[in-house]
């Protein structure tokens, strides 16, 4: 692939050790099928910290230098041949899971699950920097209605709304584990597709008081609460319709697991760490329980969908608890390990 | 309840202790809204097994005397007050799961997973016996054109159905892991249900060999074999696209979780003893599976599409193996205890 | 079945001619399984219209003398044998569908569309009266919490969440054709499933009136505008995602083909009298859409829903726009004949 | 677009009249994204008798000089620039539907029912000549199996396939209306799916003779016979499950709407001229009658279907009654307007 000679800032892994810099590195060019995107805000994801810590997962995934971030919107800049769409100037927002296009799951309708699937900003290089090269085909054409910095985060809140729509919420009682950034979004995408309830549960102060914020009709400090005895009394002793885990914690996990009714549905979302021990047969089997693995966003039904939510008045902002500029990423990476956070900003 | 001055042999739980024994009891009465049919003929469940062993499961849920046996059909002897279907005379299979009626579920439409449901032969009075009383809507109206012996397995034979047909298997790749007579159910139903590849995995000769006369279409002998890698290589690297996990054991839950494609569909019917240790991302969560447990039979849906299957040539003979009468029952117990069966008949 | 010596005032088709009469009859008592509720409060329904005019339709249907009324709600003040709910006192509203419980349907969990369904007030005496006798299977246990002229109106109701929630309408757009009241009930429970845009139409204005209190985003008056043409506009070109089809008229009926997207769904309740002319080709096939039949409510799904939207602060009381006493009858009537009314309540 | 000096052999509307022509067109040559197949086998559709004759639609849609013909298969000779796969040398099969790839419908994984489709043979040069263009990503890849006649054919397979798959079968009743090639490709396809009957019927003493040749279970002369009476006979008076629609005929389609039970399903493929009567009332409202319109082939589920289900056996060679070489055109369109013929293939 032909470089350009100009030069940008990124913030990359540089080398085989923990933490990141800031690097100059060539403006990338659009190749066929490809367009370049100016970057006007991106989010920091928990993938990024894994890389930032360089834990096993991310030794064993990322090959430095790799400029990071896969959370992010801009302008068109470059389209290169044979694109049609989008056209240079349009605003767009990126799918950062490149598909093969070819596999049996893409060729099925189910892309977001292809089986060579590659990441931006984790397999490529991402959009901590000026510019981001991206296919065509992963752009999302959202026009200018909808604020810069939610659209920065449209990933993230895409997995919270393929999560919450993989199911009928329409009066059904619905549990979030876990208020990370996901969780929170979730809790008015739940309430607009009609949920009777909508409660919250974590184990940080700072974010359930976010989830009142953002809606929660009960906010259940998983810390002190019998988090599934809570969601029974909160629902006549039967249990909630449908539980959306986004905490990967094994006694979140248990707790869902431990709170959804009868016949009822588990989102699977959060990234538990190594095996963990489930109740099989009491916990699913003789419940009749569904668990459902969510992974990415569906392409692009889940798209539309939040566009639409965007439109009809869903408001996000309160989970964008923070801005920073790229060079004081540093301060923005330590403030996520910390947990005092909501989603944090990074403006190139 | 009035009970009857006539006598009946059954097998019955007769003390908190280990084993069963024949014991004179009274023939039951039917009560409004019941019926007493004459036992024409019963299959012995794993159920039964634990229940004879007397392991902490049975102690916990088993109240002494009880008479056993929940798989059988017969033929209606007396109807109760309010009775209008089905009629003295009528053969009839016995539904097991007697649902409360009143509950969100029954009300929902799913009173298989009733919340306080009752068992015949385990919460009350079972078909080990000359009679059996039975709330008369727990009676599926066959009709003689079904071989008694069949129609004594319906039970179990539903468990296989519901679990299979929770998917559409048309031109899927299947994979049942355990070969007890539910998984050996399962595989002509699923070569019916238009399945493109019917594999069946066991630890047991007996069983394994059962699996081939059955119809699948590739053995696995999960002793020798990597049960996985050898899905994987059947279906051209993809992995199947369905798992009915029959088995109930850790190795199988895993063998089946493994072997599953990204965004494959896993029925959970085998009860797994305790918890157990899952890798919940890895074949969860990023392959985006579904899992569905799955309890009892769809009431009933599921019995109606049983007995399409066996009016459409649907053939389970090969898997009853055994037949003994009543009083012989240690041997019958004897002989499902060492894996060298598969469906043993008792006939009262 | 004996029957009481009381007496009460009934409302009734008389005699095989036009009108109806207030009648002195008996008041019922309760067979095995059966209940008396003493009636609270009733509807009014189009059906009611239809009987009263001795169209061909009732002729042909309903048997003189028989008491009319099947929209209604009450206590029970008499439980017959075998009955354990509901319990004499409990308020509870009647579902008037009476399910034979014995065809393929019944068994295979669509009593709704029973193969040999009776309906209260029209095949059996209903409850413009005192009170009227009900299988106890029939009535909803409900509380008191709801009032009792939205409770008399659940029937309804019920139809209109069966038609809306028959398919996802989370931020979908949706177009409701024809605003009688089970169309404006459909409008608040349409927006209350996260409907992105709900438009309603019909041809009068008091009707119009009453969407746009419903919360209709849009209010066409196919009287002077090209409803199709309007519901394009208003969805980018695209058409509707969602039909409800509340009307039976056939320009209704074409409009909403018409306006529906490509894969769109459609929703028919309405009935239209005799034949009607579709352009299957250019309207269903080719556009792939989806058609569905609804009818009556789901037993007891869709009555679980009603309860949980109501008490999620659905208000439909704009639509109960009129009450009568049972003898000024006529005056109710002629009023529902002359299109200036919502919902007429009866009070026995 | 660059062409090619080279020339070859095609069947065209070469003038805005009846009839077709042979004529001398240049080769074509692939565009970026774009490739050249060499045409081994040709099938003749419905469609291309339409554009022969000239009827009005054709007149409306087809613009001479256009190369017909949009089934088809062969050998990739040329791919453009960008094109990763097909490789030249694969045999494809083509499918005739060209999507726009960024509206709605096509972003929301429905592109096979696309706002902007152009078909094969009808909107740009088709597939009765030594060679045709397609964009790359509308051939499928299927490997040297499956006989060249079949492949030739998978298009109209594909229809049957799409309406028989989108309603689960198994152990389900189905009656098919109307024996052209693809009501007849779908007998086998339903009846390995599991389907419990397969009812066919048709007009023409030829097509019924290979109804019952595909493995009809029953077979219905419809001049004859009263269809819905005998589907309802043959079903123990309940009516059939499913309908497949493949006729577009009026009585066709009451008769198919007539023999549908409660609750039941219909496909609509067939295309009628014009308006037509429907009883809504009482064939789709009052019976929940869902009727779903068919179109194209799902991209790519059909075509992964289609292929498991001829590599599992599916024959539909029988269907395939005649071939002619190109230059016999004026025979085989005489042919397939007598209704003498199933497929007829075409060999440039």
């Amino acid at each position: 692939m032909k470089t350009s000679t100009q030069t940008m800032r990124a913030l990359a892994k540089v080398r085989d050790a923990p933490g990141l810099a800031l690097a100059t590195v060539p403006v990338p060019t659009a190749g066929p099928g490809e367009i370049v995107i100016k970057v006007e805000a991106t989010g920091i994801c928990g993938t990024d910290l894994h890389i930032f810590n360089w834990d096993p997962w991310a030794r064993g995934r990322v090959h430095p230098p790799r400029v990071l971030g896969h959370e992010f919107c801009g302008t068109v800049v470059e389209a290169g041949p044979g694109v049609r769409v989008p056209q240079v100037g349009e605003f767009v927002v990126g799918e950062c899971h490149l598909a093969c296009g070819h596999c049996h799951l893409c060729l099925g309708g189910q892309p977001h699950i292809c089986e060579s699937l590659e990441i931006i900003g984790v397999d490529r290089d991402g959009a901590f920097a000026g510019c981001v090269r991206l296919p065509a085909g992963n752009a999302w054409r959202l026009g200018r209605s909808i604020p810069v910095e939610v659209a920065a985060v449209m990933d993230p809140l895409g997995n919270a709304v393929h999560a919450a729509h993989s199911t009928d919420l329409t009066t059904r009682t619905v549990a979030i584990i876990g208020c990370g950034p996901i969780g929170l979004f979730a809790i008015p995408v739940c309430k607009m597709a009609g949920a009777a309830l909508v409660a919250a549960t974590d184990v940080s102060e700072f974010r359930l008081d976010l989830a009142r914020r953002m809606g929660a009709d009960l906010v259940i400090d998983a810390r002190r609460d019998d988090v599934a005895a809570r969601l029974r009394a909160a629902t006549g002793g039967v249990g909630v319709d449908v539980v959306l885990e986004m905490s990967g914690n094994p006694r979140g996990i248990t707790d869902g697991l431990r709170a959804v009714r009868n016949g009822g549905w588990v989102s699977l979302l959060g990234l538990p760490t190594g095996r963990l021990e489930v109740d099989l047969a009491n916990d699913v089997v003789l419940k009749a329980v569904h668990l459902a693995g969510i992974f990415g966003r569906r392409l692009w039904q889940t798209w539309e969908q939040m566009t639409r939510l965007l439109r009809m008045g869903l408001d996000i902002t309160p989970v964008i608890t923070h801005r920073f500029p790229l060079d004081r990423f540093e301060e923005a990476f330590a403030l996520l390990q910390s947990g005092q956070s909501g989603k944090i900003i990074l403006v190139p």
